[in-house]
């Protein structure tokens, strides 16, 4: 025996979620099994609606209940400033701070030759249409210091500086709190490289 | 804004399940809205046949599709023995290594006082009434070791002497493949504490 076939086949769908095991896997479905009928259709249609409801704005490719996107639509918003990330989800953690009142741009992924993601894969072609707005005074780029975040806001940078349009990237260096005794090497390159003076 | 209402229910949904934070319940959630609807709709079919076809166990409280199950149904396993397990997922393990050929008994939880869970909360009774079974003769507990399981373990152990049948407990050692240098200290106790002349 083993497992009856509907929960192997429940398993299998948990297991295809990132960084979650067949351990993992095995452990939610026995949870969800757990839970009343009511609770697991109630998870079940929150999932389609969530995948009905959610729609890409058109201009920015942020996830969204309609397009565009709030943010692309809010008077308050500065748009004079776009800040890209890779997903979706990088958006969130700039918003959660409060801190940033632009636009954004969200390229849905990186530049990564080994997965086979080319520039055209993901929306750099958009971003270049967006910056003919004259609005546009400042790109902030914040991809994250991995190989494929440095290759592509190397790539996007070269394609940005002909527009004449200020382009900065957000800090690396030692997080808030932490013990340099405790941090990676490149993280301490990066706080080192990134020195500002007193 | 942050997140769409339907993407919020989602994640909320998602970290419900045991280990799952809110950084693991976000991504989960991302990665089900980039899959096609499809996919999303049989995922969700598939979670409530897993939960509609999954009965459990009249006998042995395993969850199966069928009552009995077919552990229990089946002539080919050995009713002499009752091996003794906390959750289903227990079970499987032990199935897993094609060694064990007798019965189980699925407690559904271990006596956990600081959780509010007795005696009486868990398939106890039901294991006992089995005893009554003059077939019976080697009950196996494999519980944990953890102190929920330790306790269960001994509270079962008084109860089921007066049966006459003969009780053992599966060994508590170090892994096999394992360091010493690298186990924990209850780890090396428990080897010690079972060690076996040679």
């Amino acid at each position: 025996m083993i497992y009856p076939k509907s929960i192997a086949a429940l398993i299998e769908h948990f297991q295809k979620f990132p960084s979650v095991g067949p351990k993992s896997a095995q452990r939610m479905a026995f949870y969800l099994l757990r839970m009343p009928l009511t609770e697991v259709e109630k998870f079940a249609q929150s999932m389609i609606d969530a995948k009905q409801n959610t729609k890409t704005c058109e201009i920015c490719f942020n996830m969204s209940s309609s397009s565009p996107c709030e943010i692309c639509s809010s008077p308050q918003r500065d748009k004079s400033t776009i800040c890209v990330v890779a997903e979706t989800k990088d958006l969130i953690a700039i918003e959660k701070t409060n801190e940033y009142k632009g636009l954004y741009h969200v390229l849905q992924g990186l530049i990564s030759p080994m997965d086979g993601i080319g520039a055209d894969d993901i929306r750099i072609k958009e971003l270049l249409n967006r910056l003919t707005d004259e609005n546009v005074k400042e790109i902030i780029l914040a991809l994250s210091p991995s190989v494929e975040g440095e290759a592509t806001s190397l790539y996007l940078s070269k394609l940005i500086k002909p527009f004449g349009i200020k382009i900065s990237r957000i800090a690396f260096g030692l997080p808030v709190g932490a013990d340099l005794e405790y941090a990676d090497e490149i993280t301490i390159a990066k706080a080192i490289e990134g020195r500002r003076e007193l």
